[in-house]
């Protein structure tokens, strides 16, 4: 399976308008913290790590997460591989003897919306970022994925959503950071 | 916690031995898939990443392991963090997407023994090595380990070991592999 998946930045009005004709399915706090690779630079190869902190209802869940390098130059579809993780500290600590190094964590309210079968709108609101509508399908890997990008981006386009954002809020929260000088 | 752990070169007559004076515990199969670091070299480093397959009495569990370099001279001793894996196949992709590489599968069949309160035995039948007799113990971080190691390396006397082995079967595996001249 392919996660095709496109995000677009989005303001309160966005944020009504799909809370008002999709149907809510959850919302959750995600604290995401992102690896560097003991020798690769996930920034120039285009691939992450992280383990993903999830919590919702009282729920508390965790995640290990690879992302392989974007497929085609319009969504974010690529490889990606998620396995459930039962005791976060063990993974970190893992993690860091074999060499990957904490680089930043992301911390966002997420609120998921179910459009149609297999297609979900997502509403995040990023610390230091600010609001973003992301919509996903999962595709077999022989369908076309350009075909359900198109399709995809029409829906956001009706939703009022103007600019479209291919990189990752870990990238534009390192450039942000870049630019006000801080350190990291 | 620390793993103190010593192992030696066993035949028939220790193993009955085991058999005859210490509490059975369980027969396991291990299936053992170890990795390369992609920028590291393990066999250098003395670390060891590796996926156990695990089954007994029907039952079937896997797990990720790191072990550090050897803490010491005498023993076994490593720092060694182990979490349980749901989905091997998940982790070897995972893995492989990082840029790990499976070296070698080690199959083995282990009886465990009980000793005394925290030291367990272990006799393992290797294929492609043979017998060995493992003993184990884990303590706390400031205790002292030579002593231990020393407790430990005494009860295996007694049960007839004369050659010790700090050697983990994977480089003796390698080793065996590399004078037979066997492409690995």
């Amino acid at each position: 399976m392919i996660e095709v998946e496109l995000k677009g930045y989005a303001n309160d009005k966005i944020f009504e308008k799909v809370r008002e004709r999709f149907k809510f399915m959850r919302k959750e706090t995600h604290e995401d913290i992102y690896y560097q690779h003991p020798c690769r630079d996930f920034s120039k190869t285009d691939e992450a790590l992280r383990i993903r902190i999830k919590r919702f209802n009282g729920h508390f869940e965790a995640f290990l997460t690879y992302k392989g390098p974007k497929l085609d130059n319009m969504s974010k579809t690529r490889k990606e591989i998620e396995v459930p993780i039962s005791d976060v500290d063990a993974y970190s600590d893992l993690l860091t003897s074999l060499g990957f190094k904490e680089v930043l964590t992301i911390v966002k309210v997420r609120e998921k919306y179910y459009v149609e079968k297999g297609v979900t709108i997502t509403l995040d609101e990023v610390e230091g970022l600010g609001k973003f509508i992301e919509i996903e399908k999962l595709i077999k890997d022989n369908e076309n994925i350009e075909e359900e990008v198109k399709k995809l981006r029409k829906i956001l386009e009706v939703l009022g959503v103007k600019k479209f954002e291919r990189k990752s809020y870990l990238e534009l929260l390192l450039e942000k950071l870049k630019k006000n000088g801080s350190e990291i």
